[in-house]
């Protein structure tokens, strides 16, 4: 079912954005769906709810951290599609494995509330931080596909902004691989890696210390 | 992953609304998953089925009053992004924080009402009341933030819409923290309030009202 | 939360749209969550799949029926909103009402196909045809509002094609009463006639028809 | 509630991509649901969850066929629609099957997956094949009738790309038959073509075959 060579025209990545900000929007919106009712009121008698509800904590943390992690993907995905103009078919395939990467969230993320505390923490901790890491590997093939001679930028793209990007962009694999063996270790470090980590990209960028790296502007 | 200066241009805000609109659309549409159907028939004997569904009272009651919360949000949201041009950062994750406000309605909703006449429904009406809290103080913030010295508005925004805007808003956070200072004292009284809320802000503004208060047309 | 003379210009029902677009598409899926795998596997021994699958049937009745009222729908939503230029805050809040309506079938189609041949299969009946007549009513609301004196439509807006509208979907609610009077004669006819209508609405209107009405072309 | 002649212009398939974006987003993103966190942890003793992990590979390797499935789906829906400048009433219908079709996915997968292996598996996979084998079908049908006479083309569509993607489609409903056909002999290799079939799509065409077939550029 792959045939014809890539279309072109402005109109190109409208609905692969389109199509992509949907499985965003429905993956971040799924991830809700871990967070569970404590089941006491079934039994009808008095619950312990609050203490129930603060017993979940690694539930909401995973929440966040998952929630902060796809947002950010998110907003960089709309970012490098802002200097992206066409399309062809591998492209298509590398962000269907990045889409990919995101629907699995709601389970890496269920899976490491889940098991954290338990015997087995360790596996579960490895999946989180091995689905953050191939999205973040994901990514970096994308823009690195897209971006490599200017296959498929605008023409009149800013070169600093790729620049930017490709250079903020480097080490987000090496930082998850790091998170991954950690989880080998000991779980607690390689998830508050993981978390601290979604908290760290939401910081914008140093402006200057692009500037310093590339010597312009 | 956060590099490269925000972009500009008329495109900027139109992916930010399309991802939005989808996390809106998925998490309104979710709340229908907290309406059980009651499992009398899998016992295969004579149900009370009217009976059974007139019980979920509190379940069609939260429904409501959350899908009702998120449309007006929607609605609103729709509304400054009317006047609003540009985005950078801090716009976004601003942006990204309403939206996991929204994102929790499905589970606060389920809270509310599986606890509604419970021993512990003080609890699940304080975490309803201030995720609606919540949501109101993310929405302010988000309008404050694009709106303070004209930061991210459309060079021709309408001044009067935009005053009307700030007004209407201003009050939306201190009542939602009344109703949840008011879960402390009583469920009903909580609950009903954030009902009440939710339908008077369907109400189109008396445009009499903004007129008087800034004393142009 | 509710500021502000509504906006105009082209750019007004895109959202709106886009929104509503995404709680139709949310809604037709999560249809298909009411589809359950047969447990039997789970007990590990031979089990009698086929005929557990067939013994579905009213499920698969069911399933069908809403995709295609909602699908249908949806295509009429596309449609008005092809004459539909300007938006105001009770155009909204209706549009609202249809999708709370649409966000609706997943419950009523579960709670129909899981009592379909059960004792209390009446009050399921009526729930689901009673959901099909509030979602036509909140359709032709929705038109009524916005084509009455041309209130929302466009300035070039096809005066044919509105009247063929307002004359097809006349009818809408008054067939969805019949059949939900008919639930309290019999289950199966009541189910049977909204799946009919289903069918029948999906069948492209008779042109003649409209032009012998309207006496032109 | 079906009148009106279909309306023309070049914003006639806009919606209807996005509908259709919406419906593909949340499909492919549910398909996630049924990988299931093993249950282990609950019971509080040590469990074996990379081996309870292991042993789910049926899910994965469903999963993953699915997500490819309906990601080359989408990829050829978006590119035929780039051919595409009018709709019809017929046309909807035809997209409103592909899109039951896309639904359906979710619960074919799971149900495939639960079965692999047991006593019924054979029922589960010639539904699984027969999900595809519809789905392709559809696909067939909805961009035959838009070529057909070139019916629903642009004015200034690619005749080349046309005539490549027809080639191409030709044969995907007889190859799903073929697989439908093989699951009455072989689980395994029934499914295992589905599989194939999925990744054999990916793999761009030969431009050098469409080239000879038609002998031009």
């Amino acid at each position: 079912m792959t045939a014809a060579p890539p279309e072109t025209g402005p109109r190109e990545t409208g609905r692969i954005e389109a199509f992509s900000d949907g499985v965003f929007a429905v993956a971040i919106t799924l991830l809700v769906l871990d967070i569970h009712v404590p089941t006491g009121p079934l039994a009808g008698h008095s619950t312990h709810l609050a203490a129930d509800l603060l017993a979940q904590w690694p539930t909401y943390a995973a929440f966040l951290t998952s929630f902060l992690t796809v947002l950010i993907v998110w907003i960089n995905h709309h970012r490098i599609f802002g200097l992206i103009q066409r399309s062809d078919d591998r492209f298509m395939l590398l962000n269907g494995a990045l889409l990919l990467a995101v629907t699995l969230f709601p389970f890496a993320t269920s899976l490491a509330a889940s098991y954290y505390g338990q015997p087995d923490a360790t596996i579960a901790a490895l999946v989180y931080s091995g689905t953050s890491l191939f999205l973040a590997s994901c990514f970096n093939m994308l823009w690195k596909y897209a971006s490599t001679n200017e296959r498929l930028l605008r023409v009149d793209y800013d070169r600093q902004v790729a620049i930017g990007i490709t250079h903020s962009y480097r080490f987000g694999p090496h930082v998850y691989f790091v998170a991954f063996l950690l989880g080998f270790v000991s779980v607690p470090i390689c998830l508050g890696m993981c978390a601290l980590l979604a908290l760290f990209f939401t910081i914008p960028p140093r402006k200057h210390a692009v500037c310093a790296t590339t010597g312009i502007r």
